[in-house]
This record gives C-alpha cells, structure tokens and sequence, in this order.
C-alpha cells in the first residue's frame, strides 16, 4: 500500500505532474541566456533562453527534451526541489544520472508567451547550440528528446552533427503528420473561439483537452472510464471531470501564446533524414496515434545510422512518460551504461 | 473522364453532400406523425416524426438510417429531386432497391432542434415503431442502420423484435466508447465556448470539425493533405481549408440543440447484445477511430444469431458512405438479393 503514491510520483501525467519525488543530491544550477536569433520564419530576432544544469558541469554532457509543455526542470534536486517532468529517468541511479552526465534542458523558445512569432523547431536546435556555446560545451555525448523534443533533436542533429555524439529520439519524427497537424489546429481554433469572448483560458482548457485525448488511447480510457450519464438534464462523459482537473492545471501554469506557438512549431516540423548523420536511436509506439509508428518507418528507412525500437504502449503518444522499465532500457542501451547493482 | 461527376455522386462526404444524382423512378412520400412518447430520460413529450416512403408501400417495408447528420431523405427521386444521403446504396438496381422494397426513413427525434431533452437511442427505437404502426406495417424486412442508425437499429431489434426479420448494423455497436465519448463530450463545449459569445454557429462549426476528424483516419489525410504552412505568420494545416468547407455546410443546415442533444444520445446507448434475439448482420470496419473494431467483436461475440464482416478502409468510420462495392455487397447478401443482370 505504501508503494502506491511512489509509483504515483514516477508516473507523471503530462497534464498532472507528481507531488511527491525524491531530489536527487546532484548540483544543480539555472540561467538564462540572451541572444539575438536568425529565425527561419521570423527573421532576427532577440531572445532569452533558460536552461538548467543538473550533474557536474565536467561531465559528460547530455541534453533532455520533452514536449511542448515540458521545460528545463527534469528532476528535483536540492537545489530545485519542485518535481520535474521526468523523474521516473533522471536521477540517482536511473537511465539519465546526474552523477554520470551534466544533464543540460532548456525552457523552450516561446514557452513565456513573450515571443509571438512562427518558431520553427530549426530555431530551437540553434538556440541550443548557441547554449552550449556559451556554456563552454563543445560536443554532447547525447541528446534525449521526447516529442517535440525528438523533433528538435533531429533538426540539431542534422543542423550541427559535429556537436553530437548520439540521439535518442522518442515519439517524435521528421514531419508532422497531416492528421496530427489537423487535430492541433482545431486546438488552436478552440484558443481563437475563446479569444473572440476576451478569454483564451476557456479556450486554453478546451484545447488542452484535445490535446490529452490525441496523447492516450482508446485502450486506456477503457480500462480508465464507464459509460457517460445523465446530469443535470445533459449527458456528461466519465472522463470529462478528469480531462477538466488536467486542463485546469496545465492552464494555470500556460500563456495561450505560448501553447499556440510551440503547438505551431509541431506542424512547421520538416527534415530530411538523409541530413542527419549522427547514430540515431528511433523510439516509436505501435498505439501512438499522433506519431503514427509508419512515420518511424520512415524516419528510419532513410537515417544513415539508424536504430529502432517499437514499443507497445496503452499509454500511445505519451509512453515516454509511463513506460518507465522500458524506456529506461533504451536509454541505458543508447548512452551504453550498466544498470546499476 | 465524364465519369468523374457521377462517380463523385456516389461518394457522398457526410459532411459534403453530393450535387449531381440520377433520381430513382420509384413512388416516394413524405410525412409527419405527432404522437406522444415515453422518453427513458425526459418522460412522456409529445413529439413529430418527420418520415419519408421510396417504393411501393405494398412491397416488403426496410427502414434505413443513417448518422445523426442523415436523415429521412436517402436518395432522390422524381418526388423529392435533391440528393438523399446514401445515393451510392439506394435506387434502381443498387442494394436498396425500391423497386424491391419499399424503404421507410426518418429525421431523427431532435434533428429539428425543438426537443432540447436527452434522447436515448432506444427512444428513436420507439418512435420508429409508432410510425411502422402509423403507416400499418407489422414487420420490417430488415432494419439497415450505419453509425448512430445501428444503434437505433440495435434498440429497435431489442425492443421490437417481432417486427423485425434481420438487422444489418454498420459501423455503430452496443455502447458508445468511452474515448469516442469524451471526444463528443469536447465537441460539445466547443459549442458551449460559442454560445459564451451568443454566436453557436462557431462553436458548432469547430464540433463539426472535429468529429469530422473522428470519422476519417491520417491514413486518408496522409495521401490527401500535404505539410503545414506559414500563411501570414501564422501556421495553417492543409487540411483546414477542406475542414472550414465541410463545416460552413454543416452549420448552415443544423441547429447547435440538434447536434448536442443527438450527439449526446450517442453517448447514451446502452445495450446487451444478448437481448437481440433477431439475426443481426454486424459491419465493421478495421480502421473506425470512433467504434472500435473490438466492440465490433464484443457485440458478435454476444448476439444469439450474429453474423460478421470486417472491412478495411481508409475511411474509417464514414466506410459507409465510401466503400459502395464492400457495403452492396454485404447489404445484398444480408437482404438475400441477387445482383441485377
């Protein structure tokens, strides 16, 4: 019974991260840089970028991507001992370890809200490589991205592959597949529909929630939900009162400019994988159903150095966050470390 | 090349109605019977059956249903000359011939907007045995129903079964989902987010889109919509042009009550299909996002007298409107016809 709101704090929802972790004893250290920024889309532009450093600065150095609502805070540390959003692989002892590598994340361009403008996930890996720059990293030993942050890891490995020694990228690709750039512009449309009454967040919410059901699966909310009800004169699904509880969290922490620039971002995704000439671990699930697994296929049919695991996930889309084991056993095998005894 | 048009006639978006049809010779008739019904959730309310006949009334009667976005006109005839909703299955010497049968249709209880009270599937079950006793039919021949209509068709053999021969249930299962229904439950706050600013049609033009998504799969997107673009700095999906298309027909011709109340009584079935002691011909089709080839399974699994057919398409839950040769093909041999020479 005890294990239960442990397990709880290493199975983030996206939407619903954990209360309960345990920092790691890592130094930790935080900054933001400012820079100016030749955007693709955008023109030159000048922007702050905040990172956080979590392991000694002379090891090795890996960078840790999530999604588009993730950010530079990966694991609690004494430092920050707030919860990150993937505690269940950073940490002492797990896949991503701080006391083997300086786990290097950023806040992504655009999450402030602060910068209106078309972001391309090209002008993410270069603010990366202005960052590491500044920090005086030359080459990273890998680069774990999640997502969005597979889709930023790809374009850094293609932009600049002598800073690279081995990606991971997990659930993400080389495109945005035309379904999935379809669902997140109705999302967008639901922030619009908001705005046109003077309030994004409701709109915020409801977008929000569209994104969680292209995360899950059908299999899950199965297992998870009953039958919808009668309420009040209206028919209410069982999963709305959890889809509301995210929403309400993820709006209270998101500036809807943020969520509508990074949500683009996603759909300006483009890349030939021929460019990418650093080894390449393909991370795709078989039930994901906003990276299709065929786009892995893809993906890796034409990577020069490619590796692919498929996973099976009821969790789809979002099973970097829930399938702890195995995902730990990718990222071990790709960062070519021993579980620890 | 002159086959395009026609073709297209026969492959009717739900959405996107087709404009050029051949209309049947076949007699047809419309109606409207008031009557009073007992509403499992809203009690006894008086209610109007909007009711269209194709064939001679002396032939062995068919009800045919469609979603809750088809209605009592199915195929057009020298009568009633504009495009019914299934011509690809329905007139001379296709599966619906009314030259054989004399094929009975509806306007779903609230497709009007007037009746703003939770309608369960069973009432539409109900109602449609009113007006076979209205119009003095005792048995149907068969009860043909895709999507939301084999609900009906489910509840109708479950409720009426010594007025049925044969049920052919298409793409449409015991429950809703509970995935699908969170997805309608979304769809129906964007109607509520419209209504915030006393405009629905926003709001219901956005639902429209989304369920739009639901009933097709990226399959279809993939080969149909290229990548995303920067259109005067924002990011437009390709698809949004066919979306905002399909959507502005939508709207123009459905009251917001009428779409919340019959997309809620999708939510509202609930059915044990071992209390269908008719034989029920089950379609169902690989690929539907929206009632999952499993609960296909579920359902034939515990029918008394099933018989089963799984389909693959591209066109996920909307096969019904797309696969013409597929679902003849089961239609005729559900209603024992032989193809015409």
């Amino acid at each position: 019974m005890s294990l239960a709101p442990a397990l709880q704090a290493f199975a983030p929802d996206p939407a619903c991260p954990p209360a309960i972790v345990a920092p790691t004893p890592a130094p930790a250290r935080r900054g933001t840089l400012a820079f100016e920024l030749a955007m693709r889309h955008a023109g030159l532009r000048a922007v702050e970028l905040r990172y956080e450093l979590l392991g000694d600065a002379a090891l090795p150095a890996v960078l840790v991507a999530g999604g588009i609502s993730a950010g530079r805070h990966v694991a609690a540390s004494d430092a920050f001992p707030s919860p990150g959003w993937w505690e269940a692989q950073v940490g002492e002892g797990r896949a991503l370890d701080p006391a083997r590598h300086c786990l290097v994340a950023i806040d992504w361009l655009g999450a402030d809200g602060r910068l209106d403008a078309p972001i391309d996930p090209a002008d993410q890996a270069d603010a990366i490589a202005a960052l590491l720059d500044a920090l005086g990293i030359a080459r990273l030993a890998g680069f774990v991205g999640c997502s969005y942050g597979a889709m930023v890891g790809l374009q850094f490995a293609a932009r600049h592959p002598a800073r690279l020694a081995r990606l991971v990228a997990i659930s993400g690709s080389h495109r945005a597949h035309p379904y999935a750039s379809a669902w997140r512009a109705l999302q967008r449309r639901a922030v619009a529909l908001g705005a046109l009454q003077c309030d994004e967040r409701d709109g915020l919410s409801l977008a929000r929630q569209l994104a969680i059901l292209s995360y899950r699966t059908p299999e899950e909310f199965d297992g998870r939900f009953g039958p919808a009800r009668v309420v009040g004169g209206v028919v209410r699904a069982e999963a709305e009162d959890y889809l509301d509880h995210c929403a309400a969290k993820y709006v209270a922490a998101t500036p809807p400019t943020a969520f509508l620039r990074l949500s683009e971002s996603i759909d300006l995704q483009a890349l030939d994988p021929r460019d990418v000439p650093v080894p390449v671990t393909v991370v795709a699930v078989a039930e994901d159903r906003l990276v299709p697994v065929q786009d892995a296929y893809a993906l890796v049919e034409r990577l020069p150095r490619p590796r692919l695991h498929v996973l099976r996930s009821r969790y789809g889309h979002d099973a970097f966050l829930k399938e702890h084991v195995a995902i730990a056993g990718v990222l071990r095998e790709a960062l070519r470390q021993e579980p620890r005894q």
